[in-house]
Formats: C-alpha cells, sequence, structure tokens
C-alpha cells in the first residue's frame, strides 16, 4: 500500500563521486558529491550540486574549472572521509593519502587512484534554492586501461562505482540488460 | 595505465526512472529518463535532463509540471520499453500495461507499479547545449510500505532500483557502509 510523505529529496540511488578544485594560488581540495548527473550530449556537459558555503564552490569561482573523480569502492573510506571533513582545516589529498596528477587542460588535480577524471570547464553556476548547481563542460577524459573492455569502452563492473542513497553506500551488481532488450517483447 | 580520450559523457551510473508528464487535455506519456538528481535540500529540488524535441518537455511547459516514477529491477523490460519507444506514435500506458494513479498535487498522473512516486512542480528550465535542464520542487512523496523499513525509511535494499550505464543496466548489491563510518579511521 502506498502511503504519502512530506516532500524530500528521495530521488536516488547516485553516484559517489570525488570532486577536486582549487584556488587561484593553486590551493586544492576534494569533495565528494552524489548529487551530480549528466546533462547534454552537445559538448558532454555535466551538473553538480554544491551548498553556498563551500570552499568547493569560492575554488571553482577563481579558477573556472573542475575534475570530477569516480572511485571504485576500494576507495569509500577515502571517499567518505572527503565527505565528512572541511577543505578550510585539511588537506584531504593529505590527509586522505590521495595522490595528486597534474590535469591535461585545467588547474584543477586529477586524483590519480581514481579509474576515471573528467577534466571540466566551468560553463555556469545557477542559483536554485540555496543550493548552487555548477554546470562544466568536459574537456579531457582519462580512463584506467584496467577497466576498459575490448572495444575501449569502460567496463562498468570493473570499475566497482559506488552508489549513495539515504545515508548509505551500495555497490553496483552484475549487468542486468542492454539498452533496447524489450524490442520485440512489448 | 591511464589512457586520454574526447570527451564523453562517462559521468555514471545514473537511475533509470520514468518520468510522467501530460498536455493540457490530459493526454499523458512516459519518458525513462538517466540523466537526473536531486539538488537542494531546501525546497528538495531535483533536475531531469531532457532532449529539446520530446514531446515529454512540450508536456512540461504546457502543464508546469511532472513525475518522477522509481521502479524496481522487476519493471525493467517496461522501463526499456518506455525509452526506446515515442510517446507521440502510442501511448505508452497502454502498450507497457502500466497503471495509470491519480496524483495529489499535480495534474500528470503516478505509475501506480512505481514503488516510489515524486510528484513535481516546475520551477524553471534551462538551456544548456541544446539539451533542456528541467527542475522540479517536489510536493508530494508516494512509498510502497513493502519499501518501507522500521523507521518509515526508504529500504533501497528491497526497493531494488536499476541503475544506467553506458547503455547498460544494472542493479545494485548489498549495502556496503553507512555514511560517516570513515570517522576515527583516516
Amino acid at each position: 500500500m502506498k502511503k504519502e510523505f512530506k516532500p524530500t529529496n528521495a530521488m536516488y540511488p547516485l553516484p559517489a563521486v570525488l570532486v577536486t578544485t582549487c584556488d587561484a594560488n593553486g590551493r586544492d581540495n576534494i569533495i565528494t558529491i552524489a548529487w551530480t548527473t549528466n546533462i547534454s550530449r552537445e559538448n558532454s556537459c555535466v551538473a553538480v550540486s554544491i551548498g553556498g558555503n563551500k570552499l568547493s564552490l569560492r575554488n571553482i569561482r577563481e579558477t573556472k574549472d573542475f575534475v570530477i573523480n569516480i572511485p571504485g569502492t576500494e576507495l569509500l573510506e577515502k571517499v567518505d572521509f572527503c565527505g565528512e571533513n572541511h577543505g578550510d582545516d585539511i588537506d584531504k589529498f593529505d590527509k586522505a593519502k590521495l595522490t595528486r596528477q597534474d590535469a591535461s587542460m585545467v588547474k584543477s588535480k586529477l586524483i590519480d587512484e581514481c579509474p576515471i577524471n573528467l577534466e571540466c570547464k566551468l560553463v555556469d553556476i545557477y542559483e536554485i534554492n540555496s543550493a548552487y548547481l555548477v554546470v562544466g563542460k568536459i574537456v579531457k577524459v582519462h580512463i584506467d586501461d584496467s577497466i576498459l573492455d575490448e572495444n575501449e569502452k569502460i567496463d562498468y563492473i570493473k570499475l566497482n562505482p559506488i552508489v549513495y542513497a539515504n545515508k548509505t553506500y551500495f555497490g553496483i551488481r552484475e549487468e542486468l540488460a542492454k539498452r533496447g532488450f524489450s524490442k520485440n517483447k512489448i
């Protein structure tokens, strides 16, 4: 039986990713984000929702770029740590023992341990009800060859990504079906 | 070893949800969407990316509302069908044998078979590189009691949601950890 509830952010599960930024002096930060999505094929745009008081948002306003680093579950403890602590107080790269890697086209650093890194240039920031939706254009993609299949596509089972829902982290399990499988069935 | 690739929408996995809309005459439609996220706690706003030529976008412009219906994997074939077919040609509710349920606060219908339904009123539509990011405020939440835990919170393992990446559907597996578990470890 269905029950009615007050409005709440129940749109889950969403991917737990690490977003890296830096300020004009090159001081960098890492923030854990689950509220993110692709938004357009043309120019490969993505959106990331960041609270208004966050260091990461100030950094993005300064340098106009950021990197989305997609971790596997082996990094779960570091992912949780970067979401639970503030970059104003500590250097999260050092504290979580994550390795800075220079990007090709942006100032923000890549996290070497993450198998996928998406370098993004800022397109726009929309203020929506006290949240800030940061829209970036992906300008370079780095993928570790250990998670590529024979067609050079990402094997998401090998990536073993983390999804987040209701203050809990989950893994993904085996492939259920390929898109289009319902053809001729319905 | 990391390889560099051209820009591509690699920000996955994302949830496969069914978005229902209707036009001013009450003719409704269903579209399958993976490019969606929560964006703000205040007013519980969500964003859904919809291509510019879509019937669902025209419907949302007309009636200023939509519903996000979150399916479990038992609905996978219907989810795929609604993503692979156009509502201009067919009635997807009828064809996929899904049941219309009246919403409390919006004109768009709920899908009865989906354990979670989020009624949304349109806040704004942003055009970003030929995609349209539809922002809605959740005004009512319906959850089937079969997926609620003893604290009336959603049990995402019971929901058994579908996540999508690289033209493939996946399920989620058991809980890995609760948010905050890294405290005192790093």
